[in-house]
């Protein structure tokens, strides 16, 4: 049986696509082989990297002068990546409000002077700061944010006007809403929550931004190596950007961002309304940021939460244990989840407040 | 129709683990979920990673005191993490063998003195310099050197006796002959040739080494970090390891390296006597030095070759086409390359040479 997993990442994807992948994974293209075997650089697999850069391009409305580029790893192997390539100044400006946000902070710190301009821990991090009245430090590189936080359930619902290039991770919802790519220097965003199986980070850069990386940063982590390369410089993640391509493609079919972000909408609506309304469960964040990717909610007793994930678990709706910094629960409804699953989340809250009143 | 691919890497993987997987790729161990879908935290997902790293260890006979971690992306990324880990004093030393031999020793550069103590360029690569005759720099934090080359088809068949630890990229023979691990500080390795998927590296290194890394090492590059969390500091590139752990549970299965290394001899043995009794095909490697992973021959005509690639392909052997750096053609007969590929492309070559004399 298909459970309904609420993972923040690996998390779940679209039948369809895994269908897809199992269907040819012996035989891709009809190349007689396993795309988990294909060469790189056979013309099979080029067209696969080809065609995802066209989609992420075209559903994201990506300028034309903007590089868009698949590298290896993580979300957090970027926290680095972003001042080796961006900090020839030695200082940028970082807006800590989570877990991810200050991990990015810290690492920011061992390339130069890191200002932490906002941060939202004072409340646990269940708001975003007004972007417009913080301190942007003059001169600074680059302005970095994390524009959903995955652990807090929170998001940013407008962005900082700032001279220096704003840098967003948005690994916990890109995809999911309609964002304006020239607003940005660079958006990055690790796979494994709307995009792909977790190996690959979508990179998207003003390409005028990336031309002079530090000289002690990593050749694999210079983005302007591999925007020269089209994402080939070396042996790519290449099972997870086919995955991701397959991905791509049913987002397109399926009416692109704008029809994802109204699904997205419902979906996270259906389980605030019922949060709020609801005698036993709440949701800490300020209503204005809460997140349409993660929904963190608790019941006030650990024992209760404890109890909650373990049935949640036997009635087929898995991965609802929050994370070890805040507890109790946390639903990830990213684009793969469908709304019959937040419908069955919803029912089986209902019935778990009714049988624990 | 399943082909013969002969490609470097990523390159073919056993059949019965890729059915595995295509069997399992909807419902992993139960769980509901595909494998690409599972939280990494996810307890019958962190069995996988415990799994693979036991059988690293057992099939290897890998010392106590020696970390096994899977890291993000490839080798090249741990050409850079090398100095970063290890180059405390600022000076190491680099064999330079091959191409990535030569970009292993670049990336060095960038971080310290990199010394170039011995090259086998003057004979284009086809040869390993007879490491009892090199000068070892004194008070180096390494030795470096490529065991087996992918490109130029050769292999150690002696390793430096050094005081520095010698690290070793085995990215295209780990798993293939008994190597002693304790005669090395550091092992890596990219996944996609012997082991898995590209995505993954494999790091073994001796714990006592890797405590202290550079101040400028991105924390995800810290070899340190991954062994403390046992490959799971963050998300790791979660369907390559698995496949990984499928691929060593087979090769335990069947027999282990001993008995792969039996095999690998005997398919070498069959490719390079039938060329060096052929009067059109020529491997250029001093006998001593042939890679028994990596076989590269030539016709002597860059018309024929090229016409020997487009047959081949025609007769479903696929990707003989030599690295654009040395032309020709090469044939990649990694562990997971049967006999009857062997045999199978040594009987095309045979006909080949008939209708091209």
């Amino acid at each position: 049986m298909r459970v309904y997993n609420f993972a923040a990442g690996p998390s779940t994807l679209p039948l369809e696509v895994i269908k897809e992948a199992q269907a040819e994974l012996l035989d891709f293209a009809g190349t007689g082989m396993s795309v988990m075997e294909i060469s790189h650089r056979d013309k099979a697999y080029e067209a696969v990297v080809c065609e995802a850069e066209a989609l992420v391009r075209e559903l994201l409305g990506v300028p034309e002068d903007y590089a868009v580029i698949f590298v290896q790893g993580g979300a957090s192997q970027q926290f680095a990546a972003v001042p080796l390539n961006l900090m020839h100044s030695g200082k940028a400006d970082y807006i800590v409000t989570g877990n991810f946000a200050k991990k990015a902070w810290q690492e920011g710190q061992i390339y130069g002077e890191a200002n932490k301009i906002g941060d939202s821990s004072d409340r646990t991090y269940t708001y975003i700061p007004d972007v417009d009245s913080l301190t942007y430090t003059d001169g600074a590189d680059y302005v970095h944010i994390t524009s959903n936080n995955t652990i807090f359930g929170t998001r940013y619902t407008k962005f900082p006007k700032c001279k220096a290039p704003l840098v967003a991770d948005m690994s916990s919802e890109i995809f999911s809403r309609k964002i304006n790519v020239a607003d940005f220097g660079v958006i990055y965003a690790g796979a494994q929550k709307n995009l792909a199986p977790a190996g690959v980070t979508i990179v998207i850069a003003k390409r005028s931004l990336i031309q002079e990386p530090l000289a002690i940063c990593p050749t694999m982590l210079k983005w302007k190596v591999q925007d020269e390369n089209k994402s080939l410089y070396n042996t790519p993640p290449a099972f997870s950007i086919y995955i991701a391509n397959l991905v791509l493609r049913n987002l397109k079919k399926n009416g692109g961002i704008a029809a994802i972000n109204e699904i997205n909408e419902y979906k996270a609506g259906l389980l605030y309304d019922f949060i709020d309304n609801s005698k036993l469960y709440k949701n800490n964040v300020e209503k204005e940021f809460r997140s349409i990717m993660n929904v963190p909610f608790v019941t006030g007793s650990e024992e209760l939460d404890a109890k909650f994930v373990a049935e949640a678990k036997k009635a087929g709706l898995v991965s609802l244990k929050g994370h070890r910094i805040v507890g109790g629960m946390r639903a990830s409804i990213y684009n793969a989840m469908p709304v019959d699953g937040v419908k069955a989340l919803i029912e089986f809250m209902k019935k778990f407040e009714t049988e624990n009143r």
